[in-house]
């Protein structure tokens, strides 16, 4: 398939990149600062103009959010607003413009993450962002037919662990290669509006 | 208690106050049109100064948010920004705000809806909202303990079934009597971090 990864630069991203390369896929990689293709999704015109460059694709991949972590109380308005331009309205924009775009049979596979059930202290701007996430990929499941959508939440990856780890006390991590696993399921499998969780 | 509902002069807000006040509960109600305040929850800035007006409280209650009903390809992104503001950002900040002012075992009570687990076609802003909602609600009360906070996510109402009904088939109603239960149950209960589904 030709399929278009969104945050190919990130640990998550490359991971993917690679999982899908090897499997015989054509992978097109988009970042804002590195890829094949340069543009920020949290801009709605951008989102348009990265579908214009691309050109016929069957399947859309997300693999990252920007949300900033502190405490409630820490928070401003445009903290949350930030996080949902970052991590919600951007993928929400890779699909509502993409409907029309990819491929009739096509798929969309977004990033959440176990914050949005499992939340940690500092979260509640990942876990907003996530739980937004997964219930748009059920209701937008359901229109968008025979086209296919699916988010991956993973828990905490052990390749982060020397970096996050003493935020994720006895919660099990997993490898990126389960992770990637994920993306394959949803890609290459037959399921609509699933939450992939690896925990 | 003394508590803070908001979306008062809605079929839900009307119904709670009724229920909270034939408990005994001294009730100040906030909406945009009526009501004892009048405060619009989607600016930031109107929810400091409701909270200067109000006083004291020990619950904040919401019953109502705003969300736009359209295919995912007829929605604009400025219509999942409208029900990020209307139904997510007006509630988070009725808690981001309310901490540091309500009582110390305070609680909120959120609202939500079975859209973000059951969507129906058209429902994609509206799940989106209540999935964010419900995630914040559980990662917000790992924090703010011993203040409490829970949300209510309750289906279609049965005296909406004149106007809503055909949105909904086969979906069991509830009526708006077990439904004001729940805000019972979040207010003057120990739970935190639920999600009271009324289904």
């Amino acid at each position: 398939m030709r399929i278009l990864l969104i945050g190919a630069t990130g640990q998550l991203g490359t991971a993917v990149h690679e999982t899908l390369t090897a499997r015989g896929h054509e992978v097109i990689t988009v970042g804002r600062t590195g890829g094949d293709l340069r543009y920020d999704i949290a801009e709605p015109a951008q989102v348009a103009e990265m579908y214009v460059q691309a050109g016929a694709v069957d399947a859309v991949a997300g693999t990252a959010g920007d949300v900033p972590f502190k405490s409630v109380a820490e928070m401003a308005p445009t903290d949350y607003l930030s996080a949902f331009y970052g991590k919600v309205l951007s993928q929400i924009e890779l699909v509502r413009q993409g409907v029309s775009r990819i491929a009739e049979r096509g798929s969309f596979t977004l990033i959440t993450g176990i914050l949005g059930g499992d939340p940690i202290p500092r979260s509640s701007a990942a876990a907003m962002a996530n739980g937004a996430v997964e219930a748009f990929v059920r209701a937008a499941a359901i229109e968008i037919a025979p086209q296919r959508i699916n988010a991956v939440s993973p828990s905490v990856f052990t390749e982060s662990l020397p970096k996050y780890g003493d935020f994720f006390p006895g919660i099990p991590a997993v490898d990126l290669a389960q992770v990637t696993q994920a993306y394959v399921r949803s890609i290459e499998g037959a399921n609509t509006g699933r939450i992939f969780s690896v925990v």
